[in-house]
């Protein structure tokens, strides 16, 4: 409680905390004491080395946010990314590497220890601050962070992806599948921060969708849920690839590049790409609308592709009132290709919290 | 805490209710007095009229699970049902009546109230008893009992179903979606009691699901989760009538006895037969592997037909595994036509076990 209560504002008096807090003063006294000696609460005025003036105004404490660090990292197909925060969630700075397409696993993970090497570096923050690194990825992912399923890249497919990372670090590593992160992400402090019943779709070639029911990320039983990209192979319907051709040729499944000129062609008056991006949303819409007649969120937002997007989101909101009983609101995403990773940085925060505030409520509960 | 001990057990003794709860004897006793005076516990002696022996053996206590009595209502389109039961949720009785698929709103509503009164005066039960009332109906329903959406049943959609059954009871009335009625029932007493995972799927030419996320209904933003009905309009296919009609003619949406038949004439080897339930097996698997996609459940129960649903579930099974990433187990319904008025009786027990723990939860904040 004292902990809440100091990181809520900027600092706090004694007398302040045992109102807010309901405690009694020598239990809070006793309570800030601790968390000194923990180092993640220190005094205003020794901090600032003013010495105490005459009337000795009331002693003043803030919660230290650089007590300690977290990271929230993004593995794709195209590049991986990486968010540093303090225990506030505060983000100090960013790093993204390309990776290509095809790179084994090894080769993707070492991207991603050379990008966390230059976050920290530049940040001047030591490897032993961090208390938690929150990892997006695609595919299926279990509990302990091996990956089940993951079609999207090479090697990936039973990949041990917490255990692998765990080795870089000393805290706890917690690997959530991509769409669910950017799910968390949006919530947080995206396109979706007035609702708690969202849907988050990310538009790829192979959608996947993340979903929170009453604020709550829900992975389903097996941690499969969302994953819609099988939807379109029971009607027996061409795939993404082939729909977005302009030729005869599909696309490659994991070209986004030819996907953003497809887009743009079409955006041009190009008559074929026109109708592939047709194809294209009519697939999306079908995908979508599945979604939310299983789910019913009060909201879907639509990420994925920074390009082309933005002529989704008409056709998406008129066949989804066509369709849906009780149509959800649509609405891009706010956070773009910034998602995956600050949905990972906001888990690793949930984490920290949860330990924080854990010890804290044993401390309660034994007084 | 002393009434749950009381309803773990037949009866038992001041001391024994002392140890389970961990409570002193003092407030033992004083709640169980309390009890007695509401009419909800019982001392065993008293009420066997036995004179105390020498010795003056324990007293023994019971909980009355006959002090108030709860309904299960379910409204369909070709019939109306009603169960009653005691407070441990024990069915006490059952009735049934045919209703004409053409029936207006209060014709409906009219026999159900018929079924109702028949099934009170030959179980010998006062209205006055009643504590709770579920209902399990088709169609989208709102938190007040209003039905947003119902193309099941005439003149449904709008209809302020909680309050016009309100108008038959002095206590609260509950109203729930059908399916997901039955998704509490079978999970229950039928074959979902292992699992908090699940989808139940209500199997008619108009699909409709309810589903469990642990352990808990869940019902969407809007009450609308689940209604995939609608979903095959999307991909511009024929509607369900359609495929299992074996002429030129689709199938009335709502004639069971024909979907019976041509179950019945496909088991018997016409190739026209076979072919309609090949496509209605091909569209149910669409409509099943959207939902469990989107959610990721442990276990799909598959009701609402009593007749040639079990040609449904090894075609249901294997598409599910080839398509979904995780598949989930696939199984029947274990209590078919009965599945939405028991979840509906769930539903009024789940609300008065509320009510009769809430009133001990603020006892116990007094002490």
């Amino acid at each position: 409680m004292v902990l809440h209560a100091l990181r809520a504002t900027d600092c706090a008096t004694l007398t302040e905390i045992t109102r807010v807090t309901g405690l009694s003063r020598p239990t809070v006294e006793g309570v800030v004491e601790g968390l000194i000696e923990n180092g993640l609460v220190v005094e205003k005025a020794a901090e600032e080395g003013a010495a105490r003036r005459q009337g000795r105004p009331a002693r003043r404490f803030r919660f230290r946010a650089e007590a300690g660090h977290l990271l929230g990292l993004e593995i794709g197909p195209h590049r991986v990314a990486a968010l540093l925060a303090d225990l506030d969630g505060r983000v100090l700075g960013a790093m993204a590497k390309e990776v290509d397409e095809g790179a084994s696993a090894d080769e993707r993970l070492e991207r991603l220890r050379i990008a966390v090497a230059e976050l920290l570096r530049r940040a001047g923050v030591a490897r032993s601050s961090l208390r938690a690194v929150g990892v997006g990825s695609p595919g299926i992912v279990e509990a302990d962070g091996t990956v089940r399923l993951g079609t999207a890249l090479p090697e990936w497919t039973g990949l041990r992806l917490g255990e692998r990372l765990s080795r870089s670090f000393k805290c706890p590593v917690l690997v959530e599948n991509d769409a669910n992160a950017a799910a968390v992400a949006e919530h947080w402090k995206g396109a979706a921060t007035e609702s708690d019943d969202i849907v988050f779709v990310l538009a790829g070639l192979s959608p996947g969708a993340g979903s929170l029911i009453g604020g709550r990320l829900h992975r389903g039983y097996g941690g499969a849920a969302g994953e819609i990209g099988a939807l379109h192979l029971l009607g027996r319907e061409v795939t993404p690839e082939t729909l977005l051709s302009t030729t005869d040729e599909p696309l490659h499944p994991l070209d986004e590049q030819a996907v953003a000129e497809v887009f743009a062609l079409a955006k041009g008056g190009d008559q074929r790409a026109r109708a592939a991006v047709d194809r294209f949303i009519q697939r999306l819409v079908h995908d979508v609308a599945a979604l939310v007649l299983a789910l019913d969120p009060e909201l879907v937002v639509v990420g994925g592709w920074a390009a082309g997007l933005d002529g989704v989101l008409e056709p998406l909101r008129r066949e989804l009132a066509r369709y849906c009983l009780r149509p959800p609101k649509v609405t891009l995403s706010l956070l773009g290709e910034a998602a995956v990773a600050t949905g990972a940085l906001r888990l690793a925060l949930d984490h920290v919290e949860e330990q924080l505030f854990a010890v804290e409520g044993t401390v309660t509960a034994r007084r």
